[in-house]
């Protein structure tokens, strides 16, 4: 697992677990987030994602992915390629084929960085 | 606060809570939440998104927000339209002006959805 791209997602090198209510997000931060939810913001990476997401081993060949999608091998791996770039999943080549998996704790702090904080009560 | 717009990220009608590690993850669900990944994945929008719901009395006022850019007015009352129709803000007009402020259960669920279960250990 790639702890670089854990970071990049998770906490800035000047501050631990800012939110999306610590306002003012710095620029970089910003962009880097953005391109996160951009990755994630596509039906087909979604149900990629989804799909090594919830696999029992953790692990997802490509050549599993393909059948699934009514598009060309290399269409998916470009997708896959988004969602790698984005530091959401990981992947090995053994042979053949490319497994992929999730990183889990980009996906936790991608949460925990929408999570408002829960002292925002009513103020009616 | 539209519950029409929350259910829309939440839960479907059938089935509670489903997250990214639950597949598959039927088309029209995610479909929706690509459609509020890729609202969030915009700088400008991620900003704006960040401007309000770091706002202590938890409203924002269009006016206070365009001058934080440097972008016309219309193009910052596009990026919020996004945000609104993705369901993650609401807003009401008064008087001149419109007041913008975070859905935090849009935000809540969302990340909901990105948690991973906690019983996926080591398998080594």
């Amino acid at each position: 697992m790639s702890k670089q791209e854990l970071e990049v997602i998770g906490q800035g090198a000047d501050g631990c677990c800012d939110g999306l209510a610590s306002a003012p997000l710095d620029d970089e931060r910003v962009a880097q987030l953005a391109k996160v939810f951009k990755a994630l913001g596509d039906p087909v990476r979604l149900r990629l994602l989804s799909m090594i997401a919830s696999r029992e081993g953790g692990e997802v060949c490509v050549c599993e992915m393909t059948p699934a999608f009514d598009l060309s091998q290399p269409t998916i791996s470009h997708h896959l390629k988004l969602l790698r770039q984005a530091g959401l999943i990981d992947c090995e080549r053994r042979g053949t084929w490319v497994y992929y998996w999730v990183l889990p704790g980009a996906l936790d702090q991608l949460a925990a960085f929408l999570t408002m904080p829960q002292t925002a009560g009513a103020t009616a």
